[in-house]
């Protein structure tokens, strides 16, 4: 893509713009939560908000030819045949509780596949990065190559979801069936599991109940690093819903059998 | 107590020798996890290992009187009366997936109280201290007081554990009794939990199968910020077991009594 070079700078000034909009709320007395969905505890706070407006501005001044989508504003067209696809805080529970699990999402659709993504952790200052030629972690320690691991079995394996739960009892009772047979599953950690997985930290990551903005960003950083990203059947993943993203294609193939047993 | 300043000088000396030991492993593919409990996968590490001899080495070099128990190199006897209570990863498994919820934990014990604690995590460089007239963050931002947050109801209230299961059948059962009640449960964050609550973002720890090397040094920080710590039926912690870690007495009775039910 000839305009890779302005694509990722946009990207960066984006992630830059929601560092800056996020950091003073985090850990901050003054901030509360509104709930989105009552039943459930889905919150959201200013600092979501100020981030996914800073980013538009980015996007604005820089690209004002591309879409965006975004969790907190929704969609605004555009004639680029690019979308953004932004979530502003990735994981806002973690965030209310002072945890640096939470990051913030950017991915990029030509409406076909997501060729691009970020995950940025504004606290620890680690970006994460995945597609047009990229596949990085860049922090304050300096930057490392993203790559997934290879090499191992299923019970060598280990495991990451945010919530015991996942889903519907059903999407639950499937987790389990592979939880039951991996080497360790951890819990709690949003959008950083699939970052440590690009790092070849981790092996699978297995959610449920996900958004196209959940998983954008994530996705591209994966696949960039080796890894697959496919929803619970193998099909796409980019719409949301059921999402497996594994290592190896055998962990993948062995997870889905379990997940559809 | 007079030496308050060399303990407290001493401490800071044995966490930055753990941080050095420590960090050249983390996210190191050259790592590799023995396993003390075959059944369970408790793993241990090179980390582990050399982070606590190097706190033994600043031990011997600046107070050698004082007694050690460390959870990988066992009890070595003093004469001062005082006793360092020394785990160099707690959250061993959590280092393994390169998840920064790690920590190591040093505690002081007088023989009957824990009299000074500190959580620090390397890669975040962030530190928490308490007792001897200490309760502070402090970390590349700067330097923080350690004050949980008052005034939340059961209902209103975060609640964090590590595990799901949490312990046993009926400790886990137990658990769900105050999880059901409290707005938000969250999982996966080994000591960082006790850090948080002492940092005053969330309201209740709960947790089991503790080891006294698990909860001194957290339980020193949490007790020096306004907490409340002790066993599930409202006596002493400082052995580990089932412990609850609580914002405020209201929260900590009613925890006790859904525990207890």
């Amino acid at each position: 893509m000839q305009d890779a070079a302005t694509i990722i700078r946009t990207a960066h000034l984006m992630a830059d713009a929601a560092r800056n909009a996020i950091l003073p709320w985090f850990r901050n007395d003054a901030l509360s939560a509104d709930n989105k969905r009552p039943a459930d505890f889905d919150p959201v706070t200013q600092a979501d908000r100020d981030a996914e407006r800073a980013m538009r501005a980015v996007l604005a001044a820089h690209r004002p030819d591309d879409a965006i989508l975004g969790e907190e504003y929704g969609a605004t067209p555009g004639t680029s045949g690019l979308t953004w696809i932004l979530d502003p805080i990735d994981g806002t529970r973690a965030f209310l509780c002072g945890a640096a699990s939470w990051g913030v999402l950017i991915g990029l659709s030509d409406g076909r596949d997501v060729i691009y993504g970020l995950i940025d952790q504004p606290y620890t200052r680690e970006r994460f990065e995945g597609g047009l030629g990229q596949a990085q972690l860049t922090w304050s320690g300096g930057e490392r190559a993203l790559r997934v691991r290879g090499g191992l079995e299923l019970a060598q394996a280990t495991l990451m979801t945010t919530f015991p739960e996942v889903g519907t009892a059903a999407e639950g009772a499937a987790f389990r069936r592979v939880a039951d047979r991996v080497r360790l599953t951890r819990y709690g950690l949003d959008c950083y599991a699939y970052a440590l997985l690009a790092l070849g930290q981790v092996d699978l990551v297995i959610e449920a109940g996900l958004q196209s903005y959940d998983i954008a960003g994530p996705m591209a950083v994966v696949q960039a690093a080796g890894g697959i990203v496919t929803d619970w059947q193998g099909g796409p993943a980019a719409q949301g819903g059921q999402v497996i993203a594994a290592a190896s294609a055998p962990l993948h193939r062995a997870a889905l059998d379990l997940l559809n047993d």
